[in-house]
């Protein structure tokens, strides 16, 4: 016979004349408080954040709500095509696609900083940790995360905004220095140009603020959905996805039927 | 031979060494400049918002957030369990059942009232177009969008915050005042409470801020984006996906097992 | 205080030595006895089909599996490409637009016919039927469900093939015949070619072998599951996602980027 | 300027009166002849399967449609308590959690066997092969995929139905052998019981048909697409996911309700 386990969560209660979320009275406490990204923040650490911490948070989420039409918002765009009763599916099917290789950058760059400086308190030094990481990762032929960006390949034009954002709310220490010396270390040991680009920003200043690190994707997921939603709105005023499927379909399978 | 049509998105633009969304360059006029549901608001109008668009859409998107356990974020939890490396997809099966039932009742309570008041500028005679909208869906039996609440039964506590932030804000216009004759209308015809909810209040006020209709929804979506990340975090620490399956799993089919 | 309902499934159950679905042992009545068809047609009704019913069923299944490069394909590879260790959330995204404009037709023509002819005893006449569901949805400016298709203009390859299969095996009966009429009369309604394409066929056999209506829909999902996998191991050799995107991208902000 | 890269999809083409899949006439040579099971190898492999591999193959996929309420049924069913006008989004929740933890286990053991035997001619010693592989699992603190279940705890009543089949289709070569001596050696290592789960004979037998590796959780994902639509269609005639949703919740915030 199963011992039942107890089940439990402390993110929020609502009895008939209450809703309490994180320990505040949801109407008086936050609704016209707090801004959406504290809220978040609030949802993520169970308090509210500091004024640095706010304008930090906030610019890190921002960052990452939109960037024109990339895989998430096609494939979103191409799903509320054939079900725009459901609106909600064609976001949930565009976050589908935040894996490893686009959004999910922030978590590795964020995971490889954490795993060189674990404890704040003892950085260490950051060239010879750098020098470690970039050869580990040399070593075994894998991408550094944070670093370089097709289109931006000279930087990425958010990374400067980021860290002087940083460095005017507290958040410039170890974890920024370290990203910043991998990726001096990775473009002497490459000899091409390997910028931080957004997501190693944001991964090391994740790390400053000692953000949980399953939250670090998370954030992307969070901002992408606000942009996916923008996405569809234009794709329901001014639609695109049906002359990119035609487009695909047309060519993709030319050389498969028979001439004309 | 099919006529290729243009495909355009007026979201966003990059070059190698800039980022520009909805006119504004991101690094300098967005980041660090707007908080999070500023960047929403950005994102859907095309604007930045005034001071009291931004405390009024803000309030609206706050409230989503979070309401505990429910569909949503139990969906969540329980995809979680089996594919904790793809967090995102977890959000994404917690989004998908933000149909119809719940968060789209927000939808719903909206295109009721933009169907009533067509124009602003001719709000019309809101007790008689109450009337006639109650007595409209209950000749088709259907439920009215935007009143009642299984939990809170004699008033969900969000809604007078809400409304005191409308009015705070000049959204307290003909929109609302007709959500509120449809409540005292419904709760007169059916003899029983039927307060509005918060689904209500915001369908109502995201009328007066002339939000498009089709993101009307979409402001639940990502406010619930949110609290999912919130929701695996805390599942990832205090599990309770796999507790409440197991249970469901022995009590559903307890009937059809051999007895022991 | 709230009473418990039970919670109850009839679908399996197993205790350490036995699984057994729908009443049928998994691995001596289940496994290597049922193809995945039958297998999906016990889960749907709960029983083994007649032989007539495995061919007429697997056939409606095996048609919806694959369509070439089609909304669902498309956003499941775009989709694949940010995320390839998640192929699930792959075939998720593909999934999700299978709603009412593609797949859903299904669904859609199932249903008129079902309301035309609630009681397969007495199916009335189908010229008469027919008449008033075109004059109908004609009023009601709603397109016609299971007629017409923009590529097969002049006649769906699969449909007088599903027909002559339906025929061989006893499912040509009134639903069939209304589906026929049903076409004809939209034809000289509309003065188009408007032949039944694989959906209306499909509606009307599923009415035929009196499959659940909410389960018309599923059997394109289901199907569809199975050609999203097949175009994922596709992308993962010979990948045209990223070709896509780029394209998009690149022509989607052109208007919007300064002239180089 | 970027150069065009061909897109290409070998699938399928259909042209006015045609629709080709994998090179044979979809109406003609397909719809009517293979069975879905059959069907779904044509897609994945290219070739109709002989009549030994459509046994084994539709038996592989029927073995992963039922297993009751397990987390992607659960899921699935509380998100269409939300949506029910979407079931595709419903099952598409479903689908999300079939990653590393369950489904995923299958690729696990194929992706474990096929590395200890890259070429089927030269099979090596089973015996040194599972030695080695038991001794690297248990050196990394890994759990070894295939073997094990939390409820079949003295054997899985699949695997010896599935290594029937097997032997009596041909397929019984290195790899299951290979899988059974990895059993036996984690059970003497462990002194626990651990037989051979379902994943464990699947992802064995897989590697026996050749089946492509990105495929092996992909024959998981479609057999439960199905299995997830008739959970639906049950959710849809008898619900259990309302009564789960109010239980967790009074539960898993009684803790902070203030006492009534």
């Amino acid at each position: 016979m199963r011992t039942q386990q107890p089940v439990k969560s402390d993110l929020a209660w609502a009895t008939p004349d209450r809703i309490v979320v994180r320990g505040l009275d949801l109407p008086t406490e936050i609704i016209g408080r707090l801004n959406l990204g504290d809220m978040a923040f609030l949802e993520i650490t169970g308090r509210i954040p500091t004024r640095e911490e706010s304008v930090m948070f906030n610019a890190l989420a921002v960052t990452l709500v939109e960037h024109g039409i990339v895989p998430s918002t096609l494939a979103a765009r191409i799903t509320y095509l054939g079900a725009p009763e459901a609106m909600q599916a064609a976001v949930a099917a565009g976050l589908c696609g935040l894996g490893s290789v686009f959004v999910g950058s922030t978590e590795g760059a964020a995971a490889m900083l954490r795993e060189a400086i674990p404890d704040r308190a003892r950085p260490g030094d950051a060239e010879a940790l750098a020098q470690d990481i970039v050869a580990r990762f040399r070593a075994a032929k894998k991408i550094i995360p944070g670093v370089g960006h097709p289109l931006h390949k000279d930087g990425d034009p958010r990374t400067p905004r980021l860290f002087q954002l940083a460095a005017e709310n507290g958040f410039d220490g170890p974890y920024v220095a370290l990203m910043q010396a991998v990726a001096r270390r990775a473009e002497a040991a490459s000899g091409r140009r390997l910028p931080i680009n957004a997501t190693g920003a944001i991964g090391a200043i994740a790390c400053e603020m000692d953000l949980p690190q399953p939250v670090v994707r998370g954030i992307g997921v969070m901002a992408r959905a606000i942009g996916l939603v923008a996405h569809l709105l234009e794709e329901s005023r001014q639609p695109l996805a049906r002359e990119v499927w035609e487009r695909v379909e047309d060519e993709a399978s030319a050389h498969l039927r028979p001439a004309e």
